[in-house]
């Protein structure tokens, strides 16, 4: 399965608010709802979810060079905020919102444009009732750890926003 | 001036060498030098360059949009990362090199397809031999804070490298 | 002044709830109040507050040091925690309280046991209704800084806690 | 064992260069070396270490309590930076020293005067030749978390400083 096999676009909030997140995400992952764009564009995908966990995995290539040749850590922090939101939006019910307050990223090991895929594995750490955070490690295909970081992220109840 | 106008590539490695870092970007800035694709991908580009100092800028927009119908953060870090990561690399001479060790970034306020243009300015907060920490603030058209964030760069002497 | 002037103590919390950050807080510099006790432990006290703004001082010393036989970071950071926090603090109104959710730290630069006085200084860098973030550095008296960060605090309005 | 059964004091840098850190660490732990004295201002010790682990325990307590009556976030700070720094230790050679250059803690849940001995136990994430990083979780008695986080460190051969 690849990037290019996806829809793009954003579910309708008012059919997202009827769904938990686990619920919403796995529709992503099945093709039912749409891909959002930014994946387009970085070329990567929601692989799989569970109780408090999420995996995307990523296709670097020449688009996501920076000035030194090498992917861009912007790409590797894409990923890594993605997997830990996600991780974190399983264990939300319906109507249940989420924002992402900060991240923090380290960069282990330069990804180059022929790395290979990559998966961005992450898991909630910690789950308070309005604070959750979450990690989430970058892996090549070896297992080598490529990058790693944290997010932590504001539970918003009903129409909240911060 | 806008990201359209831009060539995208990577400066040879051995030219790139026999610059400063300062001269190198300012080359970007000034089109002598292609700009890195992910700029492309992503919808921004350098903008200045000081002493210790760079901003970005950046327009958001519907290819940007994560499953919320925000911007997704990854953008916003991509846009620290660059800024604060080009503000250390002014303060180098021809052949010295860096690379991100890490960065932070705390997101203050959703950007939207529809927030406008963006300016993401740094500035070296630190200098050592070995290490040097930037910090870079995104900002809207009216000032207001919309993230900020620190990288932590290692200083790669020669042909170094971590 | 030094830390050894102060009376160490906690503000009973139902009188903490009539006063404003501000009002708390200008309270302990001026001695109406007393100091927390990790103050004392550690050598450091609040110095100055104003309108998103805080200032610690801290007197470094033997009684600090780690294994390679410098300051332990951990004091860096429990100065950059208290001002970030403290920074904030001065934003809220009476019976609204804050828990800080994390903090990052960079270390530019080595403390001594004999390096004299440091200051560390705080600014809130965003407001929102539920998040706050701020910002500290540590300097030298000669102005060099030592350590920076970034805090970011909850408010909780009303007896909620996350 | 508690934190008063140690002598406390700097190992002398010269005796430390002939030691590799899991040697040195363990001689702290078996009393052979002495303890650094913010250990005893601040209630917590090395208990065990492994090759890229480590383990801090502290007892909380009165002394250590900020304005709202809690433990301070500096002292789970200092455990965190503590575990991190000394896994990373584990895996250096005698003679080859570290420090570190950030660290970032998330704080989940209060510890109180009377929460009880607390564990950090702290892991290396990835090591490269001149950048190490490590992550540590703070858990009470019932192994709940209260706080985690990560420091990055930067390799020091021979008499090199940053």
């Amino acid at each position: 399965m690849t990037a290019r096999e996806f829809r793009y676009g954003i579910v309708p909030p008012a059919q997202a608010a009827t769904l938990s997140g686990r619920e919403l995400l796995q529709g992503m992952i099945e093709g039912r709802f749409p891909a959002p764009p930014i994946t387009q564009q970085l070329t990567f995908w929601l692989a799989e979810v569970g109780e408090g966990t999420a995996v995307f995995e990523g296709e670097p290539g020449a688009h996501l060079l920076n000035p030194m040749g090498i992917v861009h850590g912007g790409w590797t922090m894409t990923l890594i905020d993605s997997a830990a939101g996600c991780a974190a939006h399983t264990l939300l019910a319906p109507g249940v919102g989420y924002t992402t307050v900060e991240t923090k990223v380290n960069f282990s090991r330069a990804i180059r444009a022929d790395t290979g895929r990559v998966r961005a594995q992450a898991r909630v750490v910690s789950k308070g009732r309005q604070v959750i955070s979450a990690e989430a490690y970058v892996a090549a295909a070896d297992g080598q750890v490529l990058a790693h970081g944290t997010s932590t992220l504001l539970v918003l109840q009903g129409a909240g926003n911060r």
